[in-house]
C-alpha cells in the first residue's frame, strides 16, 4: 500500500525534549507509522549518539529534523495543531481522545500542514504552548499513573493517525474553506489583546486569564482565514472609530 | 473508577528480551494502562539498573515480575494467548489487528488468565513459540519499516486492551463547562450587530452576510455561558470607550 499523501503533511513537534534517546525513539515510532516530518524546539541535546542509537533505522528522520528556537517557529504554516496533555487544566481547550482527534487531524492534513505538539518529559506543555493549539489530546490512561514515556505517546498517536488515514474508505470532506495559518491567528490574538487594553476592558480583570479563555474559545472554532480577516476588521473598526472622531473633532475646532 | 478485574488476569510475557531498558519501558507502558502482571522468559539481564531507570515509577511491576525458564512455564494456567508478530509466516495462525484482537482477549480474561506474548527485539517470536498461541496479532505499520520498538509495541497493545475493557476510557473527566442558552447567544448576536453598526464596521459591507459568517464562526465554537458574558463584556467596553471619547469631546467644545 502506498503511503497516503496526508501523512506527509503531518509534523511531529517535540518541545524542549530533555533526553536525546527519546528523540530517536520518537523518530522510530513515527517511521513505523509512515510519518517523517520531525520538528524539535530547543532540544537539550541534538544531534546526539543516543538519539541515533534509539532511532534504529529511522536516522533519516533525525537527519531531516528541523530544529527551531520557538514553538511559533515550529508551527509556522500549520493550519491545525493538536497538543498532547496528560493533565486536566483549569482553563482547558477541548480535550479529545486519540481515536476522536486523529480523524479530525487527518481531515485538516488533507488541506494543509498540521502538527502534533508534545511537551517535555517532566512537565508536558506550558499553558502558553497549549494556547497555540486547536485541540488537546489526552491518551486515556491509569488515573493513578498516567505518564506515558514521550516516545510511547508518539507511538500511540502515530498509530491512531495511521489507522485514521489508512482506511481506504475514509471519506474526507470537501475542502471548501481555507483554514487560518498559525501565524495569522497569533497576529489576531496580539491585535485583540492590544485593542482590549486600549478600550479598558482589562481594567479590573486578569488579562492573561482572559486571553487564555478567548484563545480557548477561538481554538474550538478552528478559525478560517476569512474569519481572521473579519475579526481583525472589527478590531480595526473599534479603534478607527475613535480616530475618526478625533479627526472630525480637530476639523471642527480648526 | 476501579480497575476492572479483567486487567489483573492479563499477563504480559516477554520472551528472551535482550535490552533491560526495554523491560523497564515495557513495565511503564503496562502500568499506564492499568496492567501489572509481567512474566520474563530468560531475559539477558534482569534485574538491571537500566530496567529500573526506564520503569520510571513502575518499579513495583519489575519487583513483582516472574522470571521463567521457558515460554511454557510463563503460559502456565493461561486460557488464551495472543502472540505478537511483525511478519507474515508461512503457516500462519489467524492474524488480527490489535483493535480486533483485544476485545477478544478481554472476553477470555473475564473467564481466566490470558497472555500477551512478545518475542525478542531482533527476531520476534520463534515458530515454536507462535505455535503455543491462539491468535497472532500484528500492529498495522509502514510496510517498508514495520519494526516497532518492543516497549512501544507493548504500549500500543496495552492501550488497545485498556480501551477494549473500558478501563482508561472511562477515566475521562465529565464536561464541567456550562453551555450557553440559546436566548443568551441570541442576545449576544443582537448586541454584536448593534455595536458593529455603531462603530461603522458595516459601512461598506452587507450586514446580513457578515452577521451570518459571524454566527457560523461562533456556532462552531459551541459557546459556553461564561464566554457569552466575556464577549458581551467586550462589546460593552467598546461602547463605553467611545462614549468617554464623545464626552471628552463635548467637554472640550463646551
Amino acid at each position: 500500500m502506498d503511503k497516503p499523501d496526508i501523512l506527509t503533511n503531518v509534523r511531529v513537534v517535540l518541545s524542549h525534549t530533555t533526553h536525546p534517546g527519546n528523540i530517536g525513539a520518537a523518530a522510530r515510532a513515527m517511521k513505523t507509522m509512515g510519518l517523517e516530518s520531525l520538528y524539535l524546539v530547543n532540544p537539550s541535546h541534538f544531534p546526539d549518539p543516543q538519539a541515533d542509537a534509539m532511532a534504529c533505522g529511522a536516522e533519516d528522520i533525525l537527519r531531516a529534523a528541523v530544529v527551531c528556537a520557538s514553538v511559533d517557529e515550529a508551527l509556522q504554516g500549520a493550519v491545525f495543531v493538536a497538543a498532547m496533555t496528560a493533565r486536566l487544566r483549569d482553563i482547558s481547550h477541548e480535550v479529545l481522545a486519540p481515536r476522536e482527534a486523529m480523524p479530525l487531524l487527518a481531515q485538516y492534513a488533507a488541506q494543509g500542514q498540521v502538527a502534533l505538539l508534545f511537551g517535555t518529559e517532566m512537565s508536558g506543555l506550558t499553558n502558553e504552548e497549549v494556547g497555540k493549539s486547536h485541540i488537546q489530546v489526552r491518551i486515556p490512561a491509569n488515573p493513578h499513573y498516567s505518564s506515558l514515556n514521550l516516545a510511547a505517546a508518539v507511538q500511540v498517536m502515530c498509530y491512531e493517525l495511521s489507522l485514521a488515514t489508512g482506511y481506504a474508505g475514509l471519506s474526507l470532506p470537501e475542502a471548501v474553506m481555507e483554514p487560518a495559518r498559525h501565524e495569522d491567528v497569533e497576529r489576531f490574538f496580539a491585535h485583540l489583546e492590544q485593542v482590549l487594553t486600549q478600550i479598558g476592558f482589562f481594567k479590573t480583570k486578569a488579562p492573561n486569564k482572559l486571553m487564555q479563555k478567548l484563545r480557548r474559545l477561538y481554538a474550538r472554532a478552528r478559525l478560517e482565514q476569512e474569519e481572521v480577516n473579519i475579526l481583525r476588521g472589527i478590531l480595526t473598526a473599534t479603534t478607527e472609530y475613535n480616530a475618526r472622531f478625533r479627526q472630525q473633532d480637530s476639523g471642527k475646532n480648526g
